[in-house]
């Protein structure tokens, strides 16, 4: 008998995402799906490529999920901490919101507004220490997908003194099923195909979460909406501490035990592409010759590493299982 | 310990996607990859998706597959037959290319050229009756990529005598990675994208395939180069034998025990994305108002269900094995 | 000076080519841009490829329209009549909806519904006679996408005999801009890029069009949706009348005076990309080797040819000037 | 009769779209095109799009080119001097190639190598002083496309002191059209799609010409791939120079005079399908309000602003012409 999960607001993008992992994943067994408006309708129903799977939606309601041993959210941000608060505290719950994410309210409410729900055991597993964090926890608030991709990118070379913390820019395009799945004018595929559209700029809420995970002090951030469904491309700068610094040696070294984070062969980059469907992250930095600055570009699926997948990394630490079960670390390409 | 494992040609689309799933296979062990200009390369720098995968290109020769207990053919055209003959004959072969699916010479003749190499046991394990013959053989040659998603729609209702075996019409569009990747300037993304391009117009060479594999006499096949990298769609439309048909319905029966199969709720039509890296085919029927035309339309991933997939599929049968063992039923999407 | 033009509904997409187009034209001066909820906003605002454009949308009131010698209506099916009603007998009005296009009533009912608001001058120039018909027209209804080009392909054939009008079977696939501006989730990016998706399969509003302008008498259409923003293209294929017949020819003597259409030296097929931001048509035809039927390919771009170029094209016509006035017949490609 | 122009190596991407410019001029004969490989080919074989465009390839040689009153260039980097070289002094010159961009040597040698051809007059009319310049020149070497984008954000700023010269971030990222025609494995369409890649990470061959352009002295600049055929968006920071300072006022007053530049309403921020088919770069500029530095989008086609527009523009100005003639301001979208 499997480890019984649930998923909370499985309509969307990252819920659809979550309900093909766990469908296919040997020790969770999912028996709840819920929505809000869509309750009721068969999965497959609202999720085509789920065809086959014998789920009906039902109302996202705390009694729908209290028989379960572990809880997925995948709410919009703000809603996850009242549902998470009337679940029993022998649930565990891994949120893919952004409710629980930063340690400081102040950052909250400049950048999300209202009260801050406090913060959860960080959900990045490849951060040092974190594995054993999580493993031991029961509720997790799982990475922003930009965070992981700045942070995988960035944290190893600011605590290895290699890069200084402060003057990081940070250029990241997305997918857009990281705008996610409601119908707005501006994602409408006549709007998004053949066209790369800057958002956010300069205030996006991924600031201070990234900030905290990486120890950055300084961050520019400019977000680009791009004419793909998936993935996330960031390419991260920062001004080096040391002379002749190798900063894919530092990320090589940091990442050696982590089995979804792929450090390149020197020369080559990672493209969003070859992370398709997958857990993992690509990654590639270097010296820019004529500024000196360190550029490290980092690659995943932003529903993948940056969404479900790294999720279900989380659920399975805190259930004991290997932290791979259930997930590829091979990307679906071309 | 598991089957051992071969593919021959696998720097290709069909081939990389043979190693993917061949890697994360239960039973079957990968241990060889051939390929020709890039032996010596390591598998993950011509497939960059396969990033962490110890593997390294040998060259394509019969010496190199000898030791293993199945083989898969990747190969262009032309080039199985020669390789497979040099296999020991305890050696179990599924060959993706075309050179043994036609049973009729004059046809192989007419529409690839050159010496006809003689037909295999057909590799489409939905056809009635040929799951126990592909379990048998040791020889099997996988279905084409338009062939799967057309038969798939097709061959059910001219067996059940629903449709007219003459006057079939088929357009059928396919992403781009049916077309292989050679680089070739008409293949260029700046060429493709925004791009719908028919090819081959009546005279395509999968028409002997589609009409020994349906039943159908006359066909008029269109294909057409879709701008996305995966995915067919395959529009079959046929003149009813009877009056007050009901074409969905024979399809259900017909699929009801193929666990890759999906007849859609009636008025959902398929859609290539939801079958996205999966081994899965979706179908649908209707009679058309106006002309009275029996419609099927049918989707597939072209490098899933349409040829990796399909072979795997086979190679379980032929192993013994579940036939959805190392397989997805379900889609990657968006 | 010019003559004065207006454009009702000018806020979606059919309505911003129109201004593009118009914009650019010599000898008509765009002096009004009407919406509905935009009013009040400037165009650039709605229509960001027209950055410099200073017109500001207002509210769509036949008021608004008095003044201009010719408005163009891109409005939504239904809403045309009343407000060609209200406009003054002397401005000359061609609708880009389908209200005023069938002459059958009952067809109308059938796939419109509500009252048939009776028919107007059918607006493809390039129909036997046409040009002098809507020369002399002050009320013009213009050809429905999916016509134009299912139209430009097969009636010739079917008018010189050379094909059978009866069993035509027609699979049309276009870009997203076809389905409209209105938010919708399943139009989304994420959604459509890497995705093919029929719809309104055998019973499109299309079909009484396509019969009533080809001499088609019975058709099977079904409609596809493309990953990409702009094109169709359409295989039309129908059964030879006469043996030995030569369809590409009859289609090149058709077309000898109409400089839009283009058809292609024997053996290059059409191609979407290539008539991109034209008002150009693209034609192949060819005998199926295996069944005899007879191909046609056509593609246009459905907001040019296929809408609002087409409505210039006619309202150069109707304004006495050459038809190819403030029209282009290069396409923006790659 | 009008002034004689004839194109050098027009069957690449950005000649296709010099032809297509010319074409429609309503002052220049387009009278010659000259290709390699496709010499004596139609040109409309070559390019689809301009069919009708009655002109054939011959080759590129001196003398197809020496009666003509002006010549692009649009050949392969090294091939533009010695073709200048060669023709008459009374014919005028427009190179989109790199040959006579830079002024150093010393960083030709660095990034392109061989010897440097020397500097002609630097085509971009929008730097102050440029168009006299331009005008008065019978030999321009237009701007590389990268640098259009990046130096109409950065140099006004730059010249006025709002942001430092040291210390410059750029991450573009490019169409595939930008990458050119010849026929390479990566740039398949299978390859692009649904993908962004990084590449030439830190080395770039514009960076010295972006220097030379802007005043940076200090420039890191990431290209990046994007899944599209056309279109550049440029994010450019700088750290500011001045408290309070307002770099979206500063490029409005710069550009003022530019009709093809346009610095849109605050808060709208360029994307690029706005700018396919025009000759328009859209620019906006705000201040970080995490990190204080000045963040400056543009957005262009790169075949048009970011080539062959940008050519016509100077030819225009160089023949005595409105820089605007024969250009669109408006882009083609969706």
């Amino acid at each position: 008998m499997g480890i019984k999960v649930g998923v909370a607001g499985a309509s969307g993008y990252a819920g659809g995402e979550l309900l093909r992992l766990l469908a296919g994943h040997p020790e969770f067994d999912l028996t709840v799906a819920t929505a809000h408006s869509q309750a009721g309708q068969p999965v497959a129903a609202v999720h085509p490529q789920l065809a086959g799977l014998d789920l009906v939606f039902t109302a996202t309601e705390p009694d729908a999920l209290a028989d379960v041993d572990l809880v997925f959210l995948a709410l919009p941000h703000g809603q996850s901490a009242a549902l998470a608060a009337a679940l029993p505290s022998g649930v565990k719950v891994v949120d893919l919101g952004a409710d629980h994410r930063l340690t400081d309210a102040a950052a909250w409410q400049r950048y999300y507004g209202g009260a801050h729900a406090g913060a959860w055991t960080y959900g990045l597993p490849e951060l040092p220490g974190q594995r054993a964090v999580i493993a031991a926890a029961t509720r997790v608030a799982a990475t922003g997908c930009y965070a992981v991709a700045t942070t995988l990118a960035l944290a190893p070379l600011v605590a290895a003194g290699t890069v200084a913390p402060d003057d990081v820019v940070v250029v990241a395009a997305s997918g857009t099923s990281g705008a996610g799945r409601a119908a707005r004018a501006h994602l409408l595929g006549s709007e998004v195909m053949g066209d790369l559209s800057p958002y956010k700029v300069g205030a996006h809420q991924h600031v201070p979460e990234i900030k905290q995970a990486t120890g950055a002090t300084t961050l520019s951030f400019t977000p680009v909406l791009a004419p793909m469904p998936r993935g996330i491309l960031a390419t991260v700068t920062a001004l080096p501490s040391v002379v002749g610094t190798d900063p894919r040696a530092v990320l090589a070294s940091a990442y050696a035990d982590s089995p979804f984070v792929h450090v390149l062969p020197a020369g080559a980059w990672p493209h969003t592409a070859a992370t398709l469907g997958s857990n993992s992250c690509h990654l590639q930095a270097a010296v820019d010759v004529d500024s000196g600055r360190v550029i490290v570009v980092s690659a995943i699926d932003n529903l993948g590493k940056g969404a479900a997948g790294q999720a279900v990394q989380c659920a399975n630490l805190m259930s004991g299982l290997p932290e791979t079960t259930g997930l590829s670390v091979f990307g679906v390409a071309p």
